[in-house]
């Protein structure tokens, strides 16, 4: 199965943005993709680098104006998309929710980001609530996939458990980089080593491909001021790197084998031995 | 604090690889190490080849004659020693245990192993009760370890417990290798990146350091030969790696920071948020 990833820099012009996203989906569904993961929150610039009420504006319900635009461009294309949009499910209730769009244009299914972070120029707990959804895998006319978002993807609880319900591939939008103000290249090579090796991991502990777009650019202003790293990739089920986009391809396109997860987990059969008896305590916070 | 890995062939005779483990102690003492890993089950050839009564013979209780004889060679090298053992019990009841001896060669405690595998060549089934006593890290005089053997490491639940638990370094004794009967070699290097993939994912998702040792050396006859493939290692605890034995390295020595869990903890801070009230469905056997 051919799937894509796309890769681009956002404006502070949402429109501009959408356009974007369209001319990514269709030119996947020329190249034969499948399936095309875009970045996290490509609809905007990457606005939680400060708090600020007035930004709730960029949300939007979901059905709404971008969803419908996305669905209408994955039906002209005839591909599956999963798109990541700031979602206002009330006044004051938001979320960070990815949203699978089947290539007949319906709305497949949605996940709220669960784990949202809170770090200096990823102000997300602001702006988003933690979504309630669970770790639920949704079903498409490719298959069942587990779309997690960005900060989920450090978590391997998350993976296993769209696993466990059958999901086929992990897919991961995400925003994610370095303010070279602070990090030195050294360091910037080792964040972005640990952001492919612990996806890296699950793709190994649960036997699935790994799909991940990521956010390209430099935004925010001096004072805040993030480039985000790219370096999409997609990962099959021992972990091999399949694709790896560096920073500057705007899309990447790969064979995944469908069917060499059942070879794998055959060889590798980790689902049998889980001590599910000695696992209570991972829903503590600490054990101590 | 400097770390020992101990990386080499164990033969048929029990007492040429006690003399082995105990140079290699020695060895890791006189480099100024303040801990040092042997190999899974350095004691004897990897019997679990085949499924045979009469290797029962292999196994002694612990305390018995080996855990003493290994816990005079901590205290005289002043190293403390993650050691593993064939534990008999009871007859009809055994263990593939760690076993820690603390620099004073006093036992620190010991893990006895929770996975257990079983495959071709890999008949551990047969020779291993589960562990009982949990994913407990064991407290020495250099600090708490989070013991873990070979199977485990493909377990992230297993890492995360003794994250959780505390432990200060992750340490998997391992023997594992290629049949080049049945690997090609792509398969082989796939199954070496998923091995070191896995664990780093563990160092990542955990901010913990990995300490690995792993067998070297060709065992078994042509019908069921396991080449097993070294490259015994350590990362640091964003993933990075501090030293990898190659195939052919017998002991290899690395600085771990200690310190600096706490500082890639704060800029990575994963165990403030996880979702631990969606995470029930990790004691099911599989969602469905």
């Amino acid at each position: 199965m051919k799937v894509a990833i796309a890769q681009y820099a956002c404006t502070p012009d949402i429109d501009t943005n959408l356009a974007s996203a369209e001319r990514e989906i269709a030119a996947a569904g020329a190249a034969g993709a499948a399936l095309v993961v875009l970045p996290e929150l490509h609809n905007t610039p990457y606005f939680c680098q400060v708090e600020d009420p007035a930004r709730f504006d960029y949300a939007e319900p979901i059905p709404g104006p971008s969803s419908r635009r996305l669905a209408e461009a994955a039906r002209a294309a005839g591909v599956v998309v999963v798109a990541s949009l700031f979602e206002r499910r009330a006044a004051g209730l938001y979320h960070n929710t990815a949203v699978v769009l089947d290539r007949d244009g319906s709305l497949a299914g949605r996940y709220r980001k669960m784990h949202i972070p809170d770090d200096p120029e990823y102000y997300e707990k602001y702006y988003f609530t933690p979504g309630d959804l669970g770790f639920t895998p949704i079903d498409t006319s490719i298959g069942r996939l587990g779309v997690l978002v960005c900060w989920d993807q450090w978590y391997p609880e998350a993976a296993r458990l769209m696993a466990l319900a059958g999901a086929e591939l992990l897919i991961y939008p995400s925003a994610i980089g370095w303010d070279d103000a602070v990090d030195d290249s050294a360091e910037q090579q080792r964040q972005l080593g640990a952001w492919q090796g612990v996806q890296r991991g699950h793709a190994i502990a649960n036997g699935l491909p790994v799909i991940t777009s990521n956010r390209v650019g430099v935004e925010g202003d001096h004072t805040t001021q993030i480039r985000f790293w790219g370096h999409s990739f997609m990962f099959g089920c021992q972990g091999e790197t399949l694709a790896d986009a560096g920073e500057d391809a705007e899309q990447l396109i790969a064979d995944i084998d469908m069917h060499r997860s059942e070879t794998v987990r055959r060889i590798w059969p980790f689902l049998r031995d889980r001590r599910i008896d000695a696992f209570a305590d991972l829903t503590r916070r600490y054990r101590d």
